[in-house]
């Protein structure tokens, strides 16, 4: 009596999920599959088991974070709610805050707390030098692996007229009139090698050469540590036509 | 003078990653070592540009969540920060309210926000059935796969000496009262097959025999959808020696 159903639920299972689609698109697919299900399931309030209301909510709400599917969210929610109770307290905790007190430095877009963030506020640093990047964690990363010592300006995003992001969007009027204020010996484009990043390159190169600005941008060519084998063929031939004379 | 400290930024870093390690160690380990350097990075209060207190706590916070590193958390941080404070905001408050609201079913130990989880509330299912799981996330595979009708027993762990975690900790004395109380007319296994699971599993099969209570194991073998060839040889033997025989 008890393998009866079980053997119903796999003759009705294997109905819906076998025979109408071919083999290999279900082995290619069913992991999405899987989350889909999971989801539908978690979020169905016609499931028997769908009665906890916060945990479906808290499961739904961690799908905000990037990267978090529904089967990531489930498995974050149920890890805190069995395991580190105090962890997710201390979480919501300095989520809320950070919400509220993180806001723009006035002066480089970067994320701060303050009215202008650490590096603009420092009068050690070379405000003569200004790095141009698309996001902070671009500044992280320069921060992080240079010895950088100029301002950046933070444009958080990058041209793009397909999404309806467009120059005033990036704070490049602010930054046409710091230019024209405040002339910078070299303005240092770092935005993505990407085409959106390209073309922000392109207006921003524009805007430096009509006030007459010396600007550069950072080298595109293989990492180091990577292998020419396993680099992609855009990136050899850039490298390749952007080769430097050796001085001996 | 600007291409000067980058040159001497080159120097210095060469000698700290490449000299002193292996070009394959360094290529092996290269992602966890960046993880580590972000995360030193972000926590340096000597650094230069970690004064963003509440943003280097945010990132740490989110480190509570299973699966995310140092990276992850930076990205995670800054993605709420730069576009969805909202969703920031909304996962604050559920989080809070989850935590304090979801507690433990008084019959099964599974997540529930009232005194008894729905399953155990719902007099339509079977109370003569109970499968027991580790943990909430395997009633919900099973309830989400099967059409099964029965109650849970979530023992929210397995037996592990080396952790400490006998049978007080996972309810098991709750479970042998239970069975002795109102025995159930078959007890379903539904550990997990780890050397822990089968451990646990062999425990309750023998709480089970001395109240002389019917016993069964879900099945373990080769995954629908699977194939032999590139399924593991434990499994394969497994499933070799518990074949059935077809019934003509």
């Amino acid at each position: 009596e008890c393998l009866l159903w079980n053997q119903r639920v796999l003759e009705e299972r294997s109905e819906d999920r076998f025979c109408f689609v071919p083999a290999h698109v279900v082995r290619r697919t069913d992991v999405s599959m899987a989350e889909r299900d999971v989801c539908a399931h978690a979020l169905d309030p016609a499931h028997g088991n769908a009665d906890e209301l916060a945990l479906e909510q808290l499961i739904e709400a961690l799908r905000c974070l990037p990267g978090v599917g529904p089967k990531s969210a489930q498995r974050m929610a149920l890890h805190l709610l069995e395991r580190d109770r105090d962890g997710g307290r201390h979480l919501s905790t300095i989520l809320a805050e950070a919400m509220e007190r993180i806001g723009r430095c006035n002066r480089c877009r970067n994320l701060t707390e303050q009215e202008l963030c650490r590096i603009c506020a420092n009068p050690q640093r070379d405000a003569a030098l200004l790095c141009v990047v698309e996001s902070p964690s671009d500044v992280l990363a320069i921060e992080h692996a240079t010895g950088y010592q100029g301002h950046y300006f933070v444009l958080m995003g990058r041209l793009s007229p397909l999404d309806g992001i467009g120059p005033a969007d990036l704070g490049l009027d602010e930054l046409g009139q710091r230019l024209a204020d405040a002339p910078p010996r070299e303005m240092i484009v770092a935005t993505n090698p990407t085409v959106e990043g390209e073309a922000t390159a392109y207006y921003l190169q524009r805007m430096a050469q009509q006030q007459g600005i010396a600007i550069s941008r950072i080298a595109h060519g293989v990492p180091l540590g990577g292998e020419l084998e396993f680099t992609d063929q855009s990136t050899i031939a850039h490298a390749f036509s952007s080769r430097q004379a050796v001085e001996s």
